[in-house]
């Protein structure tokens, strides 16, 4: 009866778009549920896979945004170029 | 000091309806609110129920989205009469 | 396909007991599973509950722990009587 | 490698705002990310902290929602002056 | 940056084992970790995977443990056959 | 009514600790409480801040546990130098 919750930040991921796409969703829970019943002998029919998506300013790391994040890092490679 | 989460697919139970009613929220708040004084006597004002909704494409089981499944579900009834 | 996740500390809230008991773990699933039956009409096979019981001093409220709360609120009715 | 999920009701905190600011959510992140730094050691790069944001009428407290239970606090209030 | 938090029951799922082994938790990190970056893009080192492991008696379905949901069902296969 | 729920590691993150510590945690509690009121003028006292500490193996990132990833860091830095 695994229960499994997967939060991405809402973006595209994929040329053309601006969020996950309804195959990238299906692809996670088959591949989620595969797994469970491939590694610990789950029965698909009782794992629930929960995704969130989570607005890109909602996430932070490194101390700021997700957005602000990513022009740091990005600003630090181009330095060291 | 409970704290309650209570996730459900985004969708209508009740006639004419595409989503959780505030009646229903309403209720779902005291039931939960009232169980834990119940059952473990924990005051009302310290119980927190947060209800999250989920888009049914977000919700998987069976290694597919909730439409599927139950479409596969409704599927082998058909069959099995 | 409700999931619902009860955050309790870990205590005893009856007599003589010094955490939650099975008793009322049981009777917490029972009452959470008919509330989403009674008021969303959810199958109750379909309904995961999970109980999770949290330290005392791993749950903080009014920006101490709470058994640090508790006293401050017993402190604050003792004087006022 | 902390994760920090911080739920709060959406609904606006500053005047003339109706949701949580872009530069609330960023004190937020800065001041969690720099917390666990500060007590743990934590590398801010490291930690993640998740801001959702949730419906007054998804949250219950006291066996109602939220804007029922500050109109039950208010009311008190006022009789107790 | 993906985040997956995958709950299971406390129990052993292969042979002579009462928990999930660190084989298998091994396997569900990178599993999960894998297919984030096979569906999505997602780098590996940006996705964090926690595994939490719950009492049975924690967990209800069908309004009772799961223990006893599994007691239930198996009577019912018998009674089937 | 904020909710917080820290997620870290089980270990010690101070000289001689193996775990998080009492101060550490009230420090986590406080901090977070503060921050709460500060940003967005929440009361302190309908904040509620849980800690969860997950075993090591418990926690993947990377792809692997996180006593493996740390390993591939360090052994990544001794080849850099």
């Amino acid at each position: 009866m695994p229960y499994v919750n997967i939060k991405v930040t809402r973006e595209g991921t994929l040329p053309g778009e601006t969020a996950t796409t309804p195959e990238q969703k299906k692809a996670l829970i088959k591949g989620v549920s595969d797994l469970l019943f491939e590694v610990m002998g789950k029965a698909p029919h009782t794992t629930y896979v929960i995704i969130e998506e989570v607005e890109l300013e909602n996430w932070g790391v490194g101390g700021v945004t997700t957005p602000e994040y990513r022009q740091q890092i990005a600003a630090k490679a181009d330095k060291s170029t």
